[in-house]
């Protein structure tokens, strides 16, 4: 059995879920809290970040995408594409959302909105909260773009890519930040990305992110909803 | 042959220029200075980052991570590491300098020391450049407690995390921020990463890196000295 070390409000550690469940993987899930720095946790990962995955055999795996590829490598179905240039484009893109969408994004909307709760600093820095709001919609364009061209983010079969972006999506539906609005014709603002989102999120390897509960925080009413 | 678009001051693009010499491939380096945002880079690279690799065949390949990956599968001798688990630790480290030692480090110094003068944006901050002076001590301590165990940083052999290292510490090592004071035994601060840098420098592979001049900056003493 292998042992997740995660938090749910983490979208890296949600991505090695969705990757884990998808291949099919037999994990026990362990909540760690970074923040509080635990002596047996830096044993674990001298980096101090989730997720940290354990083997069977006592193997220790840490680094979001080391775990990854480590489990694609491992594992049939290959999830990161079957040639080297396909592989490129979907490390192109998880990269784009785990780098670019986190520290334009996430990090804002995250920090402010759910981490606050949990471990304080003041009252959410509304600055940020707009910064966040604003740049999610130039990368909801970016998603529409390639969505237009392609059936699942880095082509025509479901990648690590789309795993990665619906991961840092989820956390960020759960408290209610991304659009899903509608235009005055009562289309959706983002209707390819709202239409692949469904369609991951109906996948049997997202239900256990729809049942997380995240300290502090009631998730927004369309977050469980596959429906939205 | 290949194009590399590239920044004499981007550790990344160090980085890949390091890994495609240690391959033997030809390629040629094309300067980007991407804080101009011209239309002609945003069509390669809609992230508007370097490195961007351009094959012979014209296939642009976009981001650090993705293009040495793609580099080291399609070619021989890898730099990854040859068994799963070796790949792990071969990645774990080289998110570790990437992001995290960028993170703490690299992008304080380098920012107020080296972009400030290319781009403007006003006096250095000292405050930032005291946080970088002070992270990097803990990172070097990390690349001791490494070094004393392996003879290169992932393992026994020359892996993708050297060249990471390497390609981050040249940046810091141009402006002199390379801690590589003796202490009062006359001994150097941080000996194992010392040798160890020094190994990496003395490759063929590094010699056009040394002959790199940044606008507006003159390299330390050091910086293109083997024996330093």
């Amino acid at each position: 059995m292998y042992t997740l070390h995660h938090h749910p409000a983490c979208p890296y550690s949600r991505k090695v879920r969705l990757l884990m469940a998808e291949k099919g993987m037999d994990f026990t899930l362990v909540t760690e809290e970074p923040w509080k720095y635990r002596p047996e946790f830096l044993a674990l990962n001298p980096a101090n970040e989730l997720p940290v995955l354990e083997e069977p055999d006592g193997h220790v795996l840490c680094g979001h995408r080391s775990i990854c590829e480590y489990i694609d490598e491992t594992t049939s179905r290959p999830l990161f594409g079957s040639y080297a240039h396909d592989r490129a484009e979907v490390r192109r893109l998880c990269d784009w959302f785990d780098d670019k969408f986190y520290k334009e994004v996430s990090v804002y909307l995250i920090e402010e909105k759910l981490m606050k709760r949990i471990i304080g600093g003041g009252a959410p820095d509304s600055d940020a909260i707009r910064a966040g709001k604003a740049n999610i919609l130039g990368h909801l364009s970016y998603s529409e773009w390639l969505l237009k061209q392609r059936k699942w983010l880095a082509g025509e079969a479901l990648s690590m890519a789309d795993l990665a972006f619906a991961a840092h999506l989820s956390v960020l539906d759960y408290i209610g930040e991304v659009p899903w609005d509608k235009t005055e014709d009562g289309e959706p603002l983002f209707e390819e990305t709202k239409n692949w989102y469904a369609r991951v999120k109906s996948r049997p390897s997202f239900r256990p992110l729809l049942a997380d509960r995240i300290q502090g925080t009631v998730p927004s009413s369309c977050y469980a909803d596959l429906d939205f």
